[in-house]
């Protein structure tokens, strides 16, 4: 079977929406989070590709797996800050490397689009995720040895 | 002196753009961080505010604090999800209720513009910002009381 490199990683254009949404809803419905049907989150996924501040790196043939970034102009650089809004694997191509293949294209993705950082927000339980990341050179501690940075939410 | 209501925080202009980028160079030199010169920041702002994806609340007549506001197309709602990117008082405003009137502000800004969601980074020592926040509903537990939520960030 062989481990996937970079090359099983490509970016995703307007016409792969469907294939996005149907990730997209696998992946809240796996988790029982509530989630829109697979269509309404294709439309909205092909509105944010279109608007410029979304890229979507997609995985394997299925596609089995997905890394959705978002951009925005940074505050205290003159540069984009980039997040990684969501990171998924189908549950039969975990273990292979597709994770870390999407991530490393997803970094190389925000630099060729001028970002000079990229935030995540995980779950403390989700150790497989964290390792994934600091393997990557990311850190939930302030200024890399710092303390511990929280993310609160609010729903409105 | 009274304590401040919402009544002293107002919504900034394009105009407020100087004041601004002062208070935001305080806001990093006061913590020792790296910080572009306040014109610099002033720039950068109003580029911010005229593009439509930022709002900055400001209170007293310093101005004395302010609140960074970003907002972009939620993935999950059909609504735009917020991110309180910054909050600041100068030191000689503080324990007064000021960061509370922002913050109080901050939500209602969030609303008027269609967010149903707030999030917000805080690093683990600051239990100031954290009862702030927790107070007005906050939290840095998944799904209100699940695992703690860290943010990972990694400079590219």
């Amino acid at each position: 079977m062989g481990s996937p490199g970079q090359g099983e990683v490509r970016l995703a254009t307007l016409s792969d929406a469907e294939a996005i949404g149907r990730l997209l809803f696998d992946f809240n419905n796996e988790f029982d989070e509530p989630t829109p049907e697979p269509a309404v989150l294709a439309d909205r996924l092909r509105r944010l590709l279109g608007s410029g501040d979304t890229a979507v790196l997609l995985g394997g043939v299925g596609p089995d797996g997905l890394a959705v970034l978002r951009f925005r102009s940074a505050i205290w650089s003159p540069g984009l800050e980039s997040y990684l809004a969501e990171l998924y694997v189908v549950p039969a191509r975990r273990g292979q490397g597709l994770g870390r293949a999407l991530m490393l294209r997803s970094i190389e993705e925000a630099l060729v689009r001028g970002s000079d950082s990229m935030s995540i927000e995980v779950d403390e339980p989700d150790v497989a995720a964290r390792a994934l990341y600091e393997s990557l050179g990311s850190t939930n501690r302030a200024g890399g040895g710092g303390p511990l940075m929280f993310v609160y939410e609010k729903e409105l």
